[in-house]
């Protein structure tokens, strides 16, 4: 990722993109074969010459220019840049590199997919305990969890390629659009070269609105990795400890307290994921240009561009990495759900009472009488149900005892695996 | 859209998702056909009740289900909410509201395009100048700023569109999602009768990457509105006056300077954009909730969820109602134009002058040698550059003569509306 | 909080305002007496009657002027408003709304340190597990932790003064702030009877940059909160359970689980420090308006201004009523210590090693071999180290036990309460 | 600001921090004085054995420690980093850090007023128009614009001096805050040698609500700083052209237009302002931290510590060059105030009316009556006036006349210059 955002690469792009204006001129008859030739014969650029030319012009495209026409050293330069606009150029080669940006996030998507997709099917039917609130609710699996990261993470693959068709359009339109001194063949070629599409219309510029679209996206990217970094961060307190993240030979936890194992790569996932965040609002802001263009737009961009993509790309390796390695403890899970024994199968005796015919607030208040015990005094859920002769007046022991049974929770977790990775 | 929000009508989708549900446990063979025709006859709620009930149970949907089994009074009634989770309720409900206001929403940006498209083609020839950083450029015409406009909104729609399938799913799952206590049917049943979609995993909450998503679609949109309003105050500035907002008889622009008109619809809207898009990153903060969901997300979308979606509909029709009564210059357009005499057409001789076999770098010397004589002693540039011999050495008069024809930049007008507005 | 944003109050303030210009110009000599005493006497407003004026007017202010002058009812009535743009009533009333808002939040700051203070000397040795990263490091003390939120909150009290002083101060000084019609004088009087400073240097308009500190300042605010929330719902986890949130009789926790008590209050506490926070932007967006000013502040302030003072105000009553409840268990919190035997001693038997003389790196070694035991086979941590000849070649087993006391975690608390509460 | 943000620099402060604390035990008795001097006098790093050694320690300051003990290479070494927890070390030298990054700001903020008071002593009498909503309202003189922007600094200065107290604290306090295993002497000890003042109340970490309003007041000068930019870029219009940023002999405005002078400085300036904004936000999200401390502010911090820091230093540099070199253009702001004939005096007009008895609502009919034949016809307003025979009842020629006197306008500078600049 780090090399699309490169100065070095830029460059070479916006060489591609000339070259390939001048072709287009070529075939329009504008450009004699015979220069273009020459031109692309001997067209090059040396990053330290325009960074030299910059100084002098305080214009980077004008000093792209003459570097390369120094290198063509011909007559023939006088038509590398013909017709075109600086941003013409500026414009379609950010293109360039947020679609390549954008292909990468997908594959980084997909590989993180199946990462997570393993996990699940490993934990498919492992129980442990939902919770609301942080507090316990019902069972469920841990496969479960992980199915709903890859759907979250499939939903992101589905805007992640919206957002690359709302930004892979180039313009070579010409200073206010209008393609007064370049005709719109010219755009069509380069486009159809680079695999972009023509900007239906453009002003000096591609309209904004598309690049807020895509840094929104990542950002909601990055808050789903949020997601899954903060469900590991809990699973890993010292309290739940049903995962742990993978803590390799000489690794220190800690300068000072040598038996901790911390959640620093989730940790991390969180402060990153804050960093591609807050990409989202100064991209909202370049919405709103000025007329037929101004340049407020372009610091912004030349920071969150490489930055957000960069980060976003380097927290979903981490925390695909993340995930491949986590440790996960079955064991710690089953102890924990039965930390308030048998309590989390509370709704499904509430539900068997009110289905014997006992009234609904009946029923509550006989659950939450029996709860109450084991909640305060440690009792066993099951036990105190047994002996309550209104809840026996209504279910019979052998009743009671089939609602404590995981078996009922996890019924529908091939209807849902169905669901989500399919047949 | 208020009506959307009413604590009314939320109810009313409430009782609506309950009598749903109810109504396919009669199909599961759960509930007795009997039972259900009687809740159905009965039931009913009532605003003040439940505000009433919720003030000692500190819960809404348990507040409303005691309250419409009041109305029931009948044993039937504890069929009522009967395996559901309150989330089950408030998320499905959350989703209709959503997916309604997504619907005004893309209705407003439809009506909003037809008076756009109405003043583009009013205005498709009516030059003016484009401009760059706030300085004359090239000249353009009206029609094409609308234009853009119109694509901009064009691809605002298709985002709304994407937005409300995120939006328009709904969750009968259960506590934690297992569908332990109710069967995915009774989902199904539900999702179909609403318009919606099952989401194909849930926690206890529908997922909220799919709300971040949507409020940042708001939010590019109503960086949208900016744009056009900036566009609109910038042209009515005094000096510009190109445009003004329709002002009506009687109307005062200011209580102490009787002559002023003041675009203070366009400045409203700038500052309604600010407020549409602060939305976006609670709504991104709310991704991340606890395990199978904490309450967190709650207090934000019943903030943000009314406010955002009303006010972006307010802001929609003030700016549809502006453009369509937006009163024209075009002879202001024509007088700033011609503002620098002939300067505008600077780009074009210098390629006629490239053409003609000067370097670039002669060119572009000989042009602005004679373009800051333009700039900085009001001369027309038409005349220093027939008086110029280096430029007459390449370019004939009449060669000159024709570069200052308006009808060179208008050209592609025609092709450009073909691909914003079709054939 | 509310009534300080009414129309009510907002046109009382108004009022006030003119009068108390009205009368500054006649200690200028420009308006008589008798025609000050005669509007003085009658004027009143009528909230729908100014309504009604704005339909046709279509600006508040001349609307509420022409409303008052119908009360007046007299030609002394040309003297209301005389000189005054209407920004000169808008500001400065915002201004006396915006304080008045900050004198609230002050006194809301300073009750809940008092309640905060109390728990924290209830709890000064009350003996809890200090964690980083979520998991355990070394002993703390709950008030610690209690008295470190109270410092927070003294830090947010001085900065609630010095956002206050920020937005005290109004401005009378005419359509572009050059006093041309209004002599500095009045700005100088109504400004002294509200409570105000004037305004070193106006426009129109009091400069944003002061609404916008105001605005950071009140999202500081709500990230404390947040900040007490989450430790508050961490402690109510059901594996930790070292605190709850008070739970009344006959409130329902879950509509389908009987037992659950969820930390509600401070998950709604999260959200709305997300919503206060959402401010900050369209606060800074508003600093940059148009020369001497722009009107697109005014939707902004209009929404946030009352928003997010009301919903702070709200949120801070709230976090004073659940600490001031909050139900601690510090028999859960001394379980919570010893789950892994020992071990959050760790450090202190390293320090112990070292200073005996043991190189930093082989003490680490001996620590770490034998945390690594308690770890991941439940052994005691003090056994395993009275056991390892290495560790009791260096330490005597009276050193060793010695490294077990609690006092050695507490012998600072004194110290520290004595920084943050003073002697 | 660059060099303060260096991995050299930070390892430096870190060397010192170490160095300080151990002098301090030296003091306490606990560390031999010997052993110290040894340490003083070998203590040293080197980065790349540091990165090497993190690569398998996977902490960053641990691998220091271990580097640094290399390098002493003596028993002596086992008191370096003696009692301390790895944030003591971190934090102590981000607030180091941050301080110093603070003194720069206020020195940029010092410079940039001195070049901002100078432009506007300059301009102090030089009439301008002013404009709210972009229309022009009334005179004012360029001097003003200055001067409210040298008072809007003035407020940022206060601003920052208490931004750097906010962050001047270190943390010297162990593992969770509790001075167990290192007595707060040495925090005094160290604190002071640095200049901070010590954290009354610590965790692991230094409270993070700092950090927050630090960079909350970054924003906000960021937010002064665009103020600034678009009141030049305005300024800048073809249409305007009030202002002009310097244009160097030698730099190329567009590569197409020779022409062009874009005031390109201003727009970028627009730019950062995003960029240094979009910091508040991720900042808030840091003040929550789980507990003693979690670890996800850190990649936070490591990003916008430097990069907020250097681009508003940058931003401050830019600005005062910018405002330094300004071109300022006093014949084309009165060219601009005359636009419409007169117009600008209406307020006056109106008021005079008033006090010669006209009633208010028939002094605005007879301005705006008058007003609108200058507006739309371009009449001369004061021939207007003189020819209106309701006005010439109520006023001589003699007075209306005197009503379009400038100095009217300009006569309260002098007042308003003492305010903001003092005597």
């Amino acid at each position: 990722m780090r090399e699309i955002w490169t100065e070095q690469r830029k460059l070479e792009i916006w060489l591609q993109i000339e070259l390939l204006a001048t072709q287009a001129l070529v075939k329009e008859g504008i450009v004699p074969a015979k220069d273009f030739a020459i031109m692309k014969a001997k067209a090059a650029f040396n990053i330290e010459r325009c960074k030299e030319l910059e100084r002098t012009l305080n214009h980077d495209v004008i000093a792209f220019t003459t570097c390369v026409a120094e290198y063509i050293n011909d007559p023939a330069s006088r038509w590398f840049h013909f017709g075109l606009t600086s941003s013409d150029v500026l414009d379609t080669a950010f293109a360039v590199q947020m679609t390549q940006s954008a292909d990468i996030l997908i594959e980084d998507v997909k590989q993180l997919r199946a990462v997570i997709a393993k996990k699940a099917n490993e934990h498919k039917f492992t129980p442990c305990i939902g919770r609301s609130h942080g507090i316990h609710a019902e069972p469920t699996t841990m496969g479960l969890t992980f199915a709903r990261f890859y759907a979250e993470m499939a939903r992101n693959r589905t805007r992640l390629i919206a957002a690359r068709a709302e930004i892979a359009t180039g313009a070579i339109s010409g200073a206010v659009g209008t393609f007064a001194n370049i005709d719109p063949s010219v755009e069509e070629h380069v486009c159809a070269q680079l695999g972009l599409t023509p900007e239906p219309i453009s002003t000096q510029v591609i309209p904004r609105d598309r690049h807020a679209m895509y840094f929104a996206v990542l950002a909601v990217i990055a808050s789903s990795i949020e997601n899954v970094a903060i469900e590991i961060r809990h699973m890993q307190r010292t309290e739940v400890l049903e995962a742990e993240e993978f803590f390799s030979p000489g690794q220190k936890g800690s300068s000072a307290m040598p038996h901790k194992r911390n959640p620093v790569l989730s940790e991390n996932l969180t402060g990153l994921a804050r960093l591609v965040r807050m990409s989202v609002i100064p991209a909202l802001e370049n919405v709103a240009l000025w007329h037929e263009r101004d340049i407020s737009h372009s610091s912004v961009e030349r920071a969150i561009g490489p930055d957000t993509t960069i980060t976003l790309d380097f927290a979903l390796h981490r925390l695909g990495g993340l995930v491949e390695k986590l440790v996960i403890y079955p064991e710690n899970m089953l102890k924990n759900m039965n930390k308030f024994r048998g309590l989390v199968m509370s709704q499904r005796v509430l539900l068997a009472l009110t289905q014997a015919g006992v009234s609904r607030e009946d029923s509550y208040r006989l659950v939450q009488r029996n709860a109450m015990k084991v909640w305060e005094h440690g009792a066993d859920f099951k036990t105190e149900l047994l002996a309550d002769p209104e809840v026996t007046a209504a279910l019979s022991p052998a009743e009671i005892e089939e609602k404590f049974d995981i078996g009922y929770h996890t019924k529908h977790v091939d209807t849902i695996f169905k669901r989500v990775f399919g047949a």
